[in-house]
């Protein structure tokens, strides 16, 4: 098989797998208003590229972790990151209409009951991530929250807000992003690397180094996407960024400029799995994917 | 020392207690935005009752937990309890302005900052549960995730919500409260009894049993109080509940009813406490106090 049709393959099938763990959990909750699983549902299901869940299921592989084992961080990284889409799409934060192709969740479904479901889905992440048959080191569950809290995804989003309009550096820019997205897509491969076998020396630091990497150049296309992309290919509203005055990497460094960066943060990533060798092919391919994709 | 001496020193040595592992755990985030933690610190420390941790450390003491281990999850319900509160009051839900006395979070930080500070409270909730120098089993992650989630307060809002100004029978608005305040009440007494030995044979149950009653018991204790109290006395809006026409055991049940169904829950909750002796001294006055409190 060609090696980008085996990464298709690969990818797909734990695409289906994650979405299955992600329906399984967000059904049969005993006395849960409809109403609200539907909105998490809607939130969550039947749609998105599954980035972080892939992320884990890669990583996990570099410690021969069986996908069993990583569904539960998988399914729980993807809720945090649904939960904070349905929450930033708010009228008080970024006010957006369309997220996935589709209405966003309050448009659908209220104000309230988005709030409510955002809420509901960071808990549930909490629950699919120690639902794993093997558990889980407490760190897990450190880790996740401080991806998500307030040095971490909500901490990024606040200073993303506090400055609409306002210049940044680049080492600004890049500590929000850092926080913002990169928190939890380091997580969701760090939570992988934790499915397995214990790491070797200087494992750990590597798949860091990666994650970090990665999760950054995720950020840096985001940002060019924004501004190349339109709705119909991104699913969500483009050109938002400079809509909203907000800087962005483009902002800063220009297209050209912050397209070579991704490049740059690529190849970054690629450097730090050298020492994992073959067994870091699909975390290769999917930092190939983060930084050619056009959605 | 008069009994209720000794309460009183025991309950304020507690409250001390964790509001330094509140002020501990939302201090000094590397990279966290100030002002998010500012909000974050503004919604949890310096008020409430801390009536959740209180019922934890009680907790703790029927099998012999020494505090410092019930300190993770006392300050862990206390940051779920307070997120809640601050996503509760924004204008897309019960858009209040008074809360503990003071304006609330969305009042003083703006909504966007007072739904971020919410979520990431929601998430450190998290990391403190996981904090204390013993471990918790990773079931005690699972348990705050559904006390908190779509069967557990989240669910109970979101009930809540789709019932304003619609009649609810007497079991559909116990099974509303069960969830909407009792199950995070009943998480912070069943976690603090994951903090020390072993349960002995039945002794869960008759925790889950006092748990169950002691949550309930609270909640129609705050729809009288929400009826008799005023604005000064309980620190919030007094009369909120009906004039936003929600069903309450008071609405339902009627004053003097009401009042009478408290005291029976107050019995339920004691009776289940036999079998622990005298180590159930706290527990036992904790349910005096939830039922004859008047803030």
């Amino acid at each position: 098989m060609h090696p980008d049709l085996a990464f298709a393959v690969w990818a797909q099938e734990r695409q289906r797998r994650v979405e299955e763990v992600l329906d399984r959990s967000l059904g049969g909750h005993d006395g849960a208003p409809g109403k609200l699983v539907e909105a998490m549902r809607y939130a969550v299901l039947g749609g998105g590229k599954r980035m972080r869940p892939l992320l884990a299921y890669a990583a996990g592989e570099l410690v021969d972790a069986s996908p069993d084992v990583v569904d539960g961080p998988a399914a729980a990284v993807e809720m945090v990151h649904a939960y904070s889409l349905a929450h930033d799409d708010l009228p008080c934060m970024d006010d957006d209409v369309l997220r996935r192709g589709k209405p966003t969740c309050h448009v659908a479904f209220g104000e309230a009951m988005a709030l409510l479901a955002g809420d509901a889905l960071q808990a549930h992440a909490f629950a699919a991530l120690v639902s794993s048959r093997v558990p889980l080191p407490a760190r897990a569950c450190a880790m996740l929250a401080d991806a998500a809290g307030a040095a971490g995804m909500a901490g990024g989003q606040a200073i993303d807000l506090l400055h609409v309009g306002k210049p940044m550096t680049l080492p600004d820019l890049t500590s929000m992003h850092r926080m913002k997205t990169g928190a939890l897509i380091r997580a969701s491969i760090l939570l992988g690397g934790m499915c397995g076998r214990s790491f070797r020396a200087g494992e750990e630091a590597s798949l860091d180094a990666f994650a970090r990497a990665a999760g950054l150049a995720f950020q840096v296309v985001d940002d060019v996407l924004d501004v190349e992309g339109s709705d119909d290919s991104l699913g969500k509203t483009a050109g938002k960024d400079a809509a909203q005055n907000k800087p962005t990497y483009v902002t800063v460094l220009g297209l050209p400029e912050a397209k070579r960066h991704a490049q740059a943060l690529r190849d970054e990533a690629l450097a730090a799995l050298v020492p994992f060798g073959a067994r870091a092919r699909r975390l290769v391919e999917l930092a190939d994917w983060i930084t050619q994709r056009t959605s």
